[in-house]
């Protein structure tokens, strides 16, 4: 077989199955206080979207005895794609199964990461269609804008702790085709953090070093929004209603954008953020931030608060 | 009597009365749309007020046959001014009466600008007192911040059309001690607008000249928010939902302000405001716009809109 | 062959030489009040840069008898793609020559649009080196934010006038892979405006139906900005150096985008803007707005002003 | 005799004069980094101002042998107001001494806070006059806006460290007719912090707690701008000039306003801020904070940095 996974194969991260012990204390923080729209139920899921987000669902909920993610999944940019980058995996030695269509998806391949974090790629989606008073005048837009809460735009990226991130980063270059937009390497050469994109966005994903010895955990889920104003109100519409906001409205230097991390009801840590920087470049060589450099801290001096290195979900059994 | 009023006796525009034909529908859009919360009900009335006014009310709508201002109020900046100020009035020719206390505030003084528009004087006040979840964790300011709807932070400023401005700006400046801020005045030394403030704000009542044979109308109330960007997310909102945005928004020369004009559902002017300069200099002096300059159109350009100089309320029967 | 070009086998945009009957005017307001860079010159041009474009120039002013551009041109994914894409137009019919290296490109292809504008392909490109006090401390930036002027961050899009406005917009759609993103086609079919992307913006390029019998005009060269406020900022600085701003700041309908347009020394327009959205979809399907939808105005209602629909580069002799 | 003083007496904070063991280098980084403008140069002065400021100047740079404030000075509502606040001074026993014009103002009384704050009062003032590109079209404002690096607005207000922040806050109060808009009071009484205002601006100036033994220490000088967006701008032009920033772009619970704290060559804390509330009420009481909320931190839970309580200028000989 001559298809060899190129950038951009992958079209979009499409949404994420995010586990909490409070599934409807989950939904309800999700619907009133973040905005999102819950699409549909299942026996133990709740499905939500933000308003600009054109598929219909971008965030799972999943009711669980702990926190964590259950999956993760990415469209591809066509069927055919979808064949043969599953068919190059498996040749490589990719370990997966098909399974068979699911609320908002067809079949998809499911696999998992160097660190076991569970994945699916796809490629028939369910996009979401406008009714009633939900219908956009702006046609280019998916749904009216709906003023509600935070509001969110769009689903963005995801974060996941690994013990091996060059592991992760690798396979995520070349099994799936994602541009590696930049990395952490410490005095010593261990890689403590990648950042990949499918998009020409700075990035799509990242893998961080996790300091504990777990596998598979998860980091936080981003929804952006088109404004750094519209993340500071959420930081007020979070502090007023009593969500812990575990840091910022700040700016990332990695990746170029503002952010703020805050859990929710079933613990896990979510990210509201807004802009980053496009690659018009082809040739883009990924941006390497040493250990000195990242003793600084975030973009204007703020030292990253302790807990953003070692808090994932599900938390590590002691 | 040796009282004189000066500048700042007047603390503020307190709240405007507002004639709607269609009261429900009114009370609809400022509550579901705009994002006011409603403090009570009086046979013929709706209060209301945004999240971060003190008061119960900042606007009253009224239910009547046709749109236009009931009267507009000013609280001064202590009981013994209120009683200075009415007899200073008094003493000066101005006809007027005492009113009883009624929904919001305690006995207040009820006049007529020189162009006939109610206006009443008081210093009592029923401020908000937030219950339950609209208890602020910023206990500086009255509400708990509501991310529902457009969400205006204040009331800030009135406009009125007048046949004669002089005579409104004089009375405006001698009879309650606004300062004036700036003037337009054409070729041939007819006065087009005068806008004074209360406070050091830019302005917090303007006066216009009506180019129609009618007296007493109303050109727009403003509701203020902080930022330029809460203005376009508001243009967004208005435009979604179908409210006819008169023009903006934009950039007024005048003010500093950031504009957009809006007709309620009643066919009030209303706008959504956000800027303006502070004025520190007590000394201020008038600034004056001549007719070549008004010909430039707003800030950056853009010719106002016709019906901006023709378009009151009550309208005018032909 | 069996190449057939595909979308995103052009990166981006790369540049636009622009005529101007006044070089040194024209170069003084780009580096003084937008705020450009200048990165070097040759006998008849002036070749500059925003701070946040990776490559020596977006932007090449070319000393000429009138206004008007001189080509556009865009940079291939690879060095493959390049040639791939040249043999596909040859053999298409498109007639056009390679040309020498000149300053900050390589060889690169000339040909013309349906509508006769020039334009290149090209694949090698000279990037931007920061040196001294430009060397950024964000890495992943290609030089030290510099806050003089306007300071737009990059090059965004370019809006050229055709008479066959269907024409121009399936050859970039068929020969170079363009994605199309909105349409409009008035009531008989007559398409008066398509947009086109060469990445996950909302467009890279729009071609307008010429209203006057000329060919191959210039409509706007935009650059881009991260928020809102800065293109408010850069319309007061504008405003107060007396740039004649025709129209904006205002939301367009189409392509989400923030506009503001206004005249350079030279005669041409250019725009700065900010916004647009992101297509995730690899299904995308184009949205057309009819006439009816059109004669709504922009986003907010206003009218656009009769010169964007006559207005081009070079002007039309009478 | 029968004056006390009243809310508004004072009508603004005018200018602080800064000690700097490193005039050149504090003067290159106001003008180049902040970009403020320089009125004038006496043999150990350099004077100040931002763009939006109506005076000659709002910042008097001073060579000295250590940083920390020479004086600050505020601007009476009148002449009449300044002879009798004098009175009013004297005959409570504050002791002073008038003092001859100096560079952008008349005669002034100068005497000390509680702390031992040198500071004067004065009324006649130079007012900024603009010439030649810096005339602005917006006639309301002193000066053209100048884009060049932070660009602040105008001077905002002062914050002193002081042993007895009760009398320090009294004094103002009552010798001045500040407005006391918030406090802190620990458990067990102390007061630690206290806001007054000379306007309907939420503080003018502060006085918090020194822990350490000395007197008349300076905490910060603030210079406003019109949005959010700007402060973050600031901090962008901050951090890639390598100057060092203490904490923010944050938000204060206190007084609402965004903030943004640095420090200058001369090691005096100086901040770029934004935002706030107007207090219409003329009946506002002080808003107190107690010690266990103060322990949530800033507004979104960010811990106040230690050296935010600790570091004044000049520096405590150890």
């Amino acid at each position: 077989m001559s298809y060899t996974p190129a950038f951009q194969d992958i079209a979009h991260l499409a949404h994420a199955e995010i586990y909490t012990p409070k599934i409807e204390e989950s939904a309800a923080f999700f619907k009133n206080i973040l905005g999102l729209h819950e699409s549909g139920r299942t026996e133990n899921s709740v499905y939500l979207r933000a308003w600009g987000d054109y598929a219909v669902h971008t965030l799972q909920l999943t009711s669980a005895k702990t926190s964590g993610m259950g999956h993760m999944a990415w469209r591809t940019r066509s069927a055919a794609v979808l064949e043969n980058m599953v068919a190059y995996l498996q040749a490589n030695g990719v370990a997966g199964e098909w399974r068979e269509p699911e609320f908002g998806q067809g079949r998809a391949f499911r696999f998992a990461t160097p660190d076991n974090h569970p994945m699916e790629i796809f490629y028939d989606i369910e996009k979401f269609k406008s009714v009633g008073d939900q219908i956009p005048g702006y046609k280019n837009l998916p749904q009216r804008f709906s003023p509600h809460g935070i509001a969110p735009k769009r689903l963005d990226h995801i974060n996941l702790l690994a013990q091996d991130v060059t592991a992760c980063r690798e396979f995520f270059n070349k099994m799936l085709g994602l541009r590696v937009t930049e990395q952490i390497i410490f005095d010593g050469g261990a890689e403590m953090g990648g950042w990949l994109a499918a998009t020409i966005k700075s990035y799509d994903i990242a893998f961080t070093k996790d300091r504990s010895s777990a596998h598979a955990r998860f980091h936080h889920l981003t929804y952006a929004m088109d404004s750094r104003e519209d993340v500071l109100r959420a930081a007020d519409i979070l502090t007023e209603n009593g969500t812990f906001i575990e840091t910022g409205p700040h700016k990332h230097t990695i990746g170029q954008t503002f952010f703020l991390y805050f859990y929710e009801p079933g613990g896990n840590r979510f990210e509201i953020g807004s802009g980053g920087y496009l690659i018009f470049d082809p040739d883009w060589k990924p941006v390497v931030w040493n250990e000195q450099e990242r003793k600084k801290g975030q973009a204007w001096g703020l030292q990253t608060v302790s807990t953003f290195h070692t808090y994932g979900t599900p938390p590590v059994e002691e």
